[in-house]
């Protein structure tokens, strides 16, 4: 590695709702992400219709541009943001003509023409990667392509619409009807005012045939989808199903598949579907996404997070980047994994958690006052505090101590449970001991770190 | 591409459980492996202690040898699943000098000496993948690596020791104590007779510095892990935790810190914790594992599946043997997404699935009988049926219905629920035909597929 990292030229076409995040990514991140490929990504100009219009994340004026084919030609990645089939397609076209790496989270035009585009690629030996378009921040690309390319995938099944996912959840948690789910979900932004792409299951239908693509390493394309919305489904079938120990969900699903005179190929489909309570994809709740993928030697594997929005979706474009820079500046082979970045292994007692502690203390006037008094003294904040008298979980309790001494034979105790906010571990640790040496605690019985709240 | 593809030989270190499926995978799969690399995978030969033995997979006897140096000096990709840190680091050492890739599942020695084996890879210019040493057949490795790598990542929680998961989910199930728990985990094979690795948290301790590693693209080694094991939890500790609404489990962490003085670092830790029941986490069941990140613009994500076993781990080991020959075949830039396979797509009609068919009925004798034949008929098998009267349900069927008119004024009629087993969508679909037909069945109020089951 030389003194001056080679830098390598990115355009952003699209300054919308991810674009915009990646922008901020690029400038806020950068010295994080050279430090991860080795060279410096220069941001050299943003395609938009205005370049005048103000942007969620402003750049410096000089970066916008109208003229979107004298970008391209400028840069070693084009990160394509602009959705729809056209002008994306021809830009990309272009980008891969040019020799350039192309990243996208383009559902639409992967699904209509997606063949097409990895051939002009592969023709050109350039790269062309597409996480972003499907799952948003899950990474779905890498593990189907990748991780389990040597295995034989038989089904996936993902929920891949968030807003769908939504109304269907509150349809099942609140017995509202389609109508009042599907407001709702545009009150809160998470359905537009034109909902039909969504509902309809045509934005599900793109995303069936991108995961056939990859989990199926074959090529696969929208107008091979059975498409089947959620705008029939009514209050009573959420019953029907709920009293069947089911819960709906609108899924894309891609299986192989023999039929009866032996011929193998490939199914894909969405439509509402009944699923047990206690499967998986049952508890991917909101606007979530999961992916739910079967495997033979894998097994049933689950992939879950934010479907949609800014940030998460620009986390899923940047690391297309990231990694297609790395293979710009390392080459073939060596892509081994290398971290260069030092961070520091800190003690323990630097982590912040929370504590339960369940104590027995003595039945007796100001106990609770002064073990509050103690965990205030080191800094520590109490979420929750319940006293439950002894007899009630003697059993319980005796069995853990070993003595099985009934609890009316001693002086009248009572467990106490705490739950502490989020502190310092060391602070926390420091609690207990003092704790301990307090005359009206009997006993620590336990404690334990909670997370996760 | 010329017509006599290359061959890449591969050398395989271990014949266990693990070793046993790789080589299974290797001789059955072989078209489709090379279908996906575009280049032949060569067994040359397995390393056993006893070349003898009988194997779960036996290959031909001449492939099997107890000299390893002249196994791995004749390979182009070495797989080591010998486990431990001897002979194993020096094989991998030795597979390293000689330019060869290597790929291996053992977490222990990557914990200890991972720095010094990735730093020698890269000076080697050659590749070291790690799948299947953390999550079994869980895509970890490129997720973090590279999926996430445009992205900070705040925290990693991982269940990452099936072992110990299977114990607190039966502690908390059943209530059942740890020592019984323990028991019926080695009476099934989960547990092995001295579970010291696994109860006291160092096979898991081993996956934290791993994830860490991946997640903050920076060395951290096993010595750096903070590691309580589960051997003091008690059946009352899961007790006060489900009382608090809260479920205990063997986590892995690894989270970024800034201390109070502003230095910014890791904290790696393994302990028992108490998770909300609504964590995504706290669903984790049985010897599953599961990792769920955080990250500043990806949000939360989680990886789900088999932690453990033969086949699922092989699954992971041959990802990352696809994913070295790929880019060994194919070199640096060109490793677009081109899928050569052809697997046709196939009307939805022959994709097997499961309805939920729910109808309005007359109330007389011999209305299942006649149902149940017609579905028969077409070749369709019936799961669960449940006849509703309709005066239970009317508000909500009529409802769906539209009409509003009181069951009370129509003739008498029940609702009919059906639950059919797995059958091709065409016959599903002609069996509902062939009902709409009946003159007992007054509507078909509704019709959903069934998945999951």
């Amino acid at each position: 590695m030389t003194d001056t990292p080679q830098s390598l030229k990115v355009a952003l076409l699209g300054a919308g709702n991810v674009g915009s995040q990646v922008a901020r990514i690029l400038t806020e991140d950068a010295a994080m992400l050279e430090a991860r490929i080795g060279a410096r990504l220069e941001l050299v100009g943003v395609f938009v219709r205005n370049p005048d219009a103000p942007r969620d994340y402003q750049l410096p004026r000089e970066l916008y541009t109208a003229d979107a084919a004298q970008l391209v030609d400028r840069a070693d990645i084009v990160i394509e943001l602009l959705g729809g089939i056209e002008p994306a397609k021809t830009l990309i076209e272009r980008a891969i003509a040019n020799g350039s790496a192309v990243v996208t989270g383009n559902k639409a035009l992967l699904a209509q023409s997606g063949s097409e585009l990895f051939r002009a690629a592969a023709d050109a030996g350039t790269q062309l990667s597409f996480e972003a378009s499907v799952g948003g921040a899950i990474p779905i690309l890498r593990p189907l392509r990748d991780s389990l390319s040597g295995d034989r995938v038989t089904r996936v099944m993902g929920i891949a619409n968030g807003t769908t996912n939504y109304i269907l959840d509150q349809m099942d948690t609140t017995g509202a009807a389609f109508a009042d789910a599907l407001a709702e979900a545009q009150r809160l932004g998470y359905a537009e005012a034109d909902p039909t792409a969504d509902v309809e299951g045509h934005d599900a239908a793109a995303k069936a045939a991108i995961l056939a693509n990859l989990a199926f390493h074959a090529p696969f394309s929208l107008d091979q989808v059975h498409c089947e919305g959620i705008t029939s489904i009514t209050a009573a079938d959420n019953e029907a199903a709920a009293e069947a120990g089911h819960v709906i969900k609108l899924l894309a699903i891609a299986e192989r598949i023999r039929t009866e005179d032996g011929t193998d190929g490939a199914v894909l489909r969405v439509h509402p579907t009944l699923l047990p309570r206690e499967h998986p994809l049952a508890a991917v709740h909101g606007a979530y996404n999961a992916v739910f993928v079967e495997a033979e030697n894998a097994g049933h594997l689950m992939f879950y997070g934010p479907g949609a929005g800014g940030a998460p979706t620009a986390s899923a474009v940047m690391g297309d980047t990231v990694s297609i820079a790395r293979r710009l500046v390392r080459g073939g082979a060596g892509r081994t994994h290398t971290p260069k970045a030092v961070l520091p292994a800190l003690e323990v007692g630097e982590a912040t958690t929370s504590y339960m502690i369940v104590l027995r203390v003595a039945d007796q006037p100001g106990v609770l006052a002064a073990i509050a008094t103690v965990v205030a003294e080191h800094g520590v904040s109490i979420e929750a505090m319940r006293q439950v008298p002894l007899a009630e979980d003697d059993a319980v309790y005796d069995a853990h101590e070993g003595t099985g001494v009934p609890a009316s034979h001693e002086p009248a105790e009572s467990l106490l449970r705490i739950i502490t906010h989020r502190a310092r571990e060391r602070a926390l640790a420091s609690t207990v001991t003092a704790i301990k040496e307090l005359d009206v605690v009997t006993d620590v019985v336990s404690v334990l770190r909670v997370e996760g709240n």
